[in-house]
């Protein structure tokens, strides 16, 4: 079964639109540098966001800019929005760790405190989260949708990044799957096949190719890379006709991911409206 | 001739670096509803403020928002900006001349106020302009490196809107020339024949044809339209053989005026630190 995310997209963004219909919601969206495909991500969130009505309040700083200049402006978002997003990632001259310690919990749609993504010491202050990582949220949805059981189950997780790798393994474990990482320090390549569920997100185009996995694996690609103007995802294409569930690029979790970002968001309104 | 319109902006960003490196400038950008082209001259003119260090702070209203809505986020970017630029044309429910007149003359970047573009009442008050309209700057400015004098000379300006046609036949005039304008309710497409100087912003591609030009005419062509994803100016291509001076589209006006946008944004910061 291939999986079409922006199908699941649509069905969310139908559940969320009566929410935030006339609530003059507003997101915090914080870009440092231009870059084309970053901009690109940013522009699918404006525009899910237009799609419900809600608001964005978008600051682009110099490439050049100071940790102290983002820390301040995700404070001045923090201020003035329902929530926000520091699009990653930062230009290398940015504490990353430091600006995403900043963005107080009951804003942080993206769940990118530091606490909760390291993989390395996983004692995670709960105080600290509130929402789950939209990427990892959006794998289990899939999942779910497809009716594939993860409790019990092997997966294997590639790639060990804040933005897939570490929340979805997490999120993986706390459903009852026996997880392992294939990262460049851990695991290996052969791990794959031996995996009922594999959550990829190198950003490592071809990486997994039809004799890496097992018949019948659910296999969901996080990955997205940018070649030539193309996005393209972890899995060779062809894995599709051995996997039981299998997710495109583009088109399979990245659209779902986006839509999350909102649920998520609902999440966090309602919080502040109960306090 | 045929202008190197994206040179001329390297000149003025060149010109321009030097007093804006460190100054911290901040440009405010408003964005009601998504829309693909909209949102590429968006992008254009953040990355010039990228280019020169400028932050931009830039909010995006949902499509069904109110002139009500517009005016107050108006009024948040100008009193955190040090000038704006809402980016037109607007949705058909907002009042524009109401929101234009809500912006302050020193955060008038794009010298938009209604009054300065009342072609059929031109006493403009002069309280009202800081600046000039980028594009009117660009054409002087093209007309000016390419050594056409304008004082004395029959020009005719096609288009009267307010981005386009209204200034530059105003900055025209005020520099001396014999304006007129060919629009739907004036002049003529033979009156072409007779200018020395053809400004056109009329956005209908192939408006202008060989035949209706005088050999050596300067043609400035800041129309830009859009047709399956290209962007067009007024003038067939093959006017560029009849005119001593012409403009291309794209890589003509338009990176021109979008340069301009800062050149009047230095200007309108000098006066703040003046008072």
């Amino acid at each position: 079964m291939i999986i079409d995310g922006r199908a699941i997209a649509e069905d969310i963004y139908t559940e969320l639109g009566t929410f935030f219909a006339g609530r003059g919601a507003r997101l915090g969206l914080l870009v440092v540098g231009v870059d084309a495909v970053i901009g690109s991500f940013v522009r699918i969130k404006t525009r899910g966001a237009q799609r419900l009505g809600i608001e964005t309040l978008r600051i682009d700083l110099p490439a050049d800019a100071t940790t102290e200049d983002v820390i301040s402006r995700t404070h001045k978002l923090a201020g003035e929005t329902d929530a926000i997003i520091v699009q990653l990632p930062l230009p290398k001259q940015i504490d990353v760790n430091a600006v995403l310690a900043s963005i107080p919990a009951q804003r942080d749609v993206d769940a990118l405190h530091p606490e909760l993504v390291e993989w390395v010491n996983p004692t995670v202050s709960e105080g600290k989260r509130i929402v789950d990582a939209p990427v990892a949220l959006a794998v289990m949805e899939i999942l779910k949708r497809a009716n594939v059981e993860v409790s019990g189950k092997r997966a294997v997780v590639v790639g060990a990044g804040r933005l897939v790798g570490v929340p979805t393994a997490e999120l993986l474990k706390k459903n009852g799957a026996d997880v392992s990482m294939f990262t460049l320090q851990e695991g290996s390549i052969e791990d794959l096949k031996t995996a009922d569920v594999i959550v990829s997100g190198a950003g490592k185009p071809g990486l997994i190719k039809p004799e890496h996995i097992k018949k019948g694996v659910a296999l969901i690609d996080a990955g997205a890379s940018e070649q030539g103007g193309v996005i393209m995802g972890d899995a060779d294409p062809s894995c599709a006709e051995i996997a039981s569930v299998f997710t495109p690029v583009p088109g399979g979790v990245g659209p779902v991911a986006v839509a999350m970002i909102f649920r998520n968001l609902r999440t966090l309104i309602e919080l502040e409206d109960v306090h």
